[in-house]
């Protein structure tokens, strides 16, 4: 900014000082009226040059004046100018981090909104971090579906082109496309994937590895900490997931087979973390060495409402954040480049397929804070950097709005209803599953249980229907006890879902400011939020997708590195039609995909 | 633009022909070097003479480099500015047109586009006209209830403030608020309004009427066209509802009252129109004599997928708008202010009240074209001008995703199951009214008539179950028949509802520009649109509350002009709360509000 601050020409400009003394008693003679006795003294040449000095005094005037205008114009931009260039272009050592609310519709930032308003006894224009920084929307479908998965969204993103549901970073084609983050990689920034999911799951597979079916998550583990053409492409791994990395011959693995992907992490250099006490060990990311790989969960870290209860266990998404941030932001000091961070909210998702707005609620507000751990971080560091966040898709069918009845419904929803409920329904399903491993006693003793244990404490529901119990205790019905316990608390809170799966309603985009993401205002599609990463980056992921396709084609050790490919009729474009499968549709033995 | 272009201090800086012609010698020598040879011909006071000259020359172009940047600077906006001057705040003459899709959330939009690009064959990122205007989204909450009516939401945008649902420009102290209409007449612009609804339903009655409320429709038509403390307001209104302006002695009526209001509005000076003929006669608003009143429908003017099947009768949105905005223009050609103009699609809402999805995307893509007229015009039009929509709130909760069965869900939905639905749900249950009404036959040949001629030609369905046909033929159903048409095709296209009222997702703002409306990019208070109106206009809302609440102290015309309060329990604020009414709602006799 100095250099900018620095009027323009300052160094063509005559200072006063060179005048001579004789033209100063000139001026002043003008000034003050005073010449005209004198007149006669002075020739046509004087007064010639009197007029030149006018002339150039009036003109540096001028120069000064434009040249505080034109400053002012410049500086009215924010101090920091989030790595962008006055020309519109990125600039200068820079960090992107880019977040994914994964699952996170339109309607989830209202129920968040109105739950903590009434919760915390708020003002009604009472906002969350992520509304002041709604800078647009995206468009979602993708290649195969009006509706996508979160393989071909993350692929939307890391890649910057459209594929079919569950394609983690490979086209219709089935070739490998190059992602942002290898393409950072390979220009000397620093990577990092930060999750509350399995770290093999879709999205952050999308960024750095390629398959294609998103199922293939040995694969996808052993990718991500570099068995890869490219070699290692990520330098900071935390989230769950653990049982992937584990050979199948030890307990807590879901591997099929017995490789130790945790072994062969720290042959690439890794270091190895897997439990609260070493998380804390990393002491908010000062001094720790990079690359890391931090498993917390098995498979998924709980949801946030039973995570709180869990602290000493399990990391939350801001302090695993936190701790990417910092970390790399330390790795990158003395670096030309600085870092590449995605952080997903994976779980905000998981409770859109539970239709559990109690889960939903709280993984909205942790999704918040990290976001706003992030503008923080931005704030402080004296390196630009750009926050965009966005999601790849709605789930759940989710309405703050629900209509119980025939009669024509009251304009209502509860949010107080949320605030007593004090687990999830993932987490009330596990106690009742738990309880039943037990002796469970009588039909009586069970019902009991559920209603006092599970519903009462655990819902804060206390007019439960005899038949909403009964559901339970029968275990006959054909949904699990899960979605049982969150129809209850939703019914209340009048709540409503139309789905367990995904929508197409276009989702929010955010950013750190509509100045850091000018090209990200409005709606777009989102392959664009792709195209944003790789542009504010300037990295070159057509460069990486030839490089991948040169190895698959000539290296016999990547083979059949890109797994299985999926059966065309998944893959096909032509879906979209209603088949008269209306009636059909029960029988559909339909791939769970999330 | 003109004056703005020229370069600064034009007028201080001296042009060359006023320099000697030996001081340009003396630059030619200076230029081409040839003067060292005749360095002994001058003396100290030339070479002075040269420097000064050299300093006025250099600090000239300087200005001039600087006069450029920074004039490029003022230029990077766009031609028109929209109204705006160069300080932000609005300057000159100028018209602002504000559409409202009433009952337009997120999801009409995914649900539209797709429907267009299936129906078109058009690629996958082909967009809607208001996909590329979209600038932010709108909380929509009342003071009464976090989800609003349109009387509470269109009342935050007449008078920028927050009220109780059912409120017609009312506060919650059941006194006046000052409309952004009233004050714009007040302050020498003219004034419109164009619906698809009852010109007295809750938008339109906002901007130009006051009532405790919105039931109170005789009262509003009253109020709308001139019984009103402050005279006649709206100089043109075109729309539905033409049964509260004839008295109850007349067909076609719907007051309770013989007032003859059609000859009252004729008294304060109105020109009236009723038929499709007469409204040709305005000649798309050329030549037309405001002030203007034409309703066209009784009620509501058709959906528009059962209206281009009756285009002699009615006019479209499109047409209206287009009309509305020629006579405004017009009328407003030499007037120092422009017009306001407030233009809904009112019946998005009403398709999302019948969970109808085929009149929804026909009610959107009507709303799209009068949008994209709208821009057409602002653009083609010698003043300037903004255009900003939004809506009130959504209705319906509509997803697009519906799970039909137990089953884990495809993901998938169908829009072009909607394509061969030739009629809204609406029209079918009308004709399948009037088909009762007649000899209807045997029960066979009633179920022949609803699954051949309503199911198969009117929705385009084939494989209707009997268990659908019976529910129409019973006619014991507490649905009426229009929701039960509109849930057979929501469930072929895998189209989901949560509700058949209102929902409270915040809802897209749109602009002709972001440039145009800059503060209203990203996530807005309802109220803050209105603000936005009144700031845009820079017109005095205050003053005008100030005067209709001094006449009604003062005036005993206007004693009872608000109508009767409402009850104060549904003016509380505190009603968000779960009162146990899980199990009773079903009871609840619930006051129909759209």
């Amino acid at each position: 900014m100095s250099k900018s601050q620095e009027p323009l020409l300052a160094e063509d400009r005559p200072s006063s000082e060179q005048s001579s003394e004789r033209l100063v008693e000139e001026e002043d003679a003008l000034l003050t009226g005073q010449h005209k006795q004198q007149q006669s003294k002075y020739s046509w040449p004087f007064w010639r040059e009197i007029g030149i000095f006018a002339w150039a005094v009036i003109a540096t005037a001028a120069v000064i004046v434009l040249a505080v205008l034109y400053q002012h114009q410049q500086t009215s931009q924010p101090a920091k100018s989030g790595g962008w260039g006055n020309n519109g272009k990125p600039s200068g050592k820079r960090n992107l981090i880019f977040m994914v609310s994964d699952g996170m519709g339109p309607t989830s930032l209202s129920l968040t909104r109105s739950f903590r308003q009434t919760k915390s006894g708020l003002p009604i224009d009472d906002v969350l971090v992520l509304d002041q920084h709604l800078i647009g929307s995206s468009r979602t479908r993708s290649t195969s579906s009006l509706i996508t998965d979160s393989a071909a969204g993350a692929t939307a993103f890391s890649c910057g082109m459209k594929s079919y549901n569950h394609a983690i970073s490979v086209l219709p084609d089935h070739s490998p496309c190059g992602t942002v983050l290898e393409a950072a990689k390979k220009a000397g920034y620093m990577t990092g994937l930060v999750v509350t999911t399995r770290i093999t799951d879709a999205t952050p597979a999308c960024f750095a590895a390629h398959v294609n079916q998103r199922s293939e998550e040995d694969l996808i583990a052993e990718q991500e900490i570099g068995e890869h053409p490219l070699g290692r492409v990520v330098d900071l791994i935390l989230g769950g997931g653990r049982c992937r990395f584990l050979p199948n011959t030890t307990d807590g693995s879901c591997r099929d087979d017995d490789k130790d992907v945790v072994a062969m992490a720290k042959k690439n250099g890794f270091s190895y973390v897997d439990d609260r006490e070493s998380f804390d060990g990393l002491n908010f990311g000062s001094g720790v060495k990079l690359p890391l790989l931090g498993l917390f969960a098995r498979t998924d870290i709980p949801y946030e409402v039973d995570r709180r209860n869990m602290d000493d266990v399990y990391p939350s998404l801001d302090e695993m954040s936190r701790t990417a941030l910092r970390a790399l932001s330390d790795a990158t000091a003395d670096s030309e480049q600085g870092f590449f961070l995605m952080i997903e909210g994976s779980r905000i998702d998981h409770a859109g397929h539970g239709n559990d707005p109690v889960a939903q609620v709280h993984e909205v507000l942790a999704y918040d804070k990290a976001f706003a751990s992030v503008l923080d971080f931005l704030d402080k560091d004296t390196v630009d950097g750009v926050l965009v966040g966005t999601s790849d898709h709605e789930t759940g069918g989710l309405a703050t709005a629900r209509q119980l009845h025939d009669a024509y419904p009251v304009y209502r929803w509860y949010p107080d209803m949320l605030i007593n409920s004090t687990h999830s329904a993932e987490n009330l399903a596990y106690q009742l599953r738990d309880h039943l491993k037990q002796d469970k006693g009588s039909r009586e003793d069970l019902a009991t249980y559920i209603r006092e244990k599970l519903i009462e404490q655990g819902l804060g529901v206390y007019d439960a229907t005899d038949d909403e119990i009964n559901r339970l205790v029968d275990n006959s019905d054909p949904w699990p006890a899960s979605y049982i316990f969150a129809d209850i608390i939703s019914r209340r809170a009048q709540v409503g879902w139309t789905t367990h799966g995904h929508s197409a309603v276009d989702v929010n985009i955010y950013a750190s400011s509509p100045k850091h993401a000018r090209s990200l205002i409005g709606n777009h599609e989102n392959t664009e939020i792709g195209d944003f990463l790789r542009d504010y980056l300037d990295v070159d992921t057509k460069a990486v997708t030839e490089e991948l396709k040169e190895q698959l084609a000539t290296s016999s050790t990547f083979k059949d590195w890109l797994g299985k490919p999926l059966e065309e009729s998944k893959t096909a474009d032509d879906s979209d039609h209603y088949q008269g499968d209306f009636k059909r549709n029960l029988e559909c033995a339909c791939g769970a995909v999330h």
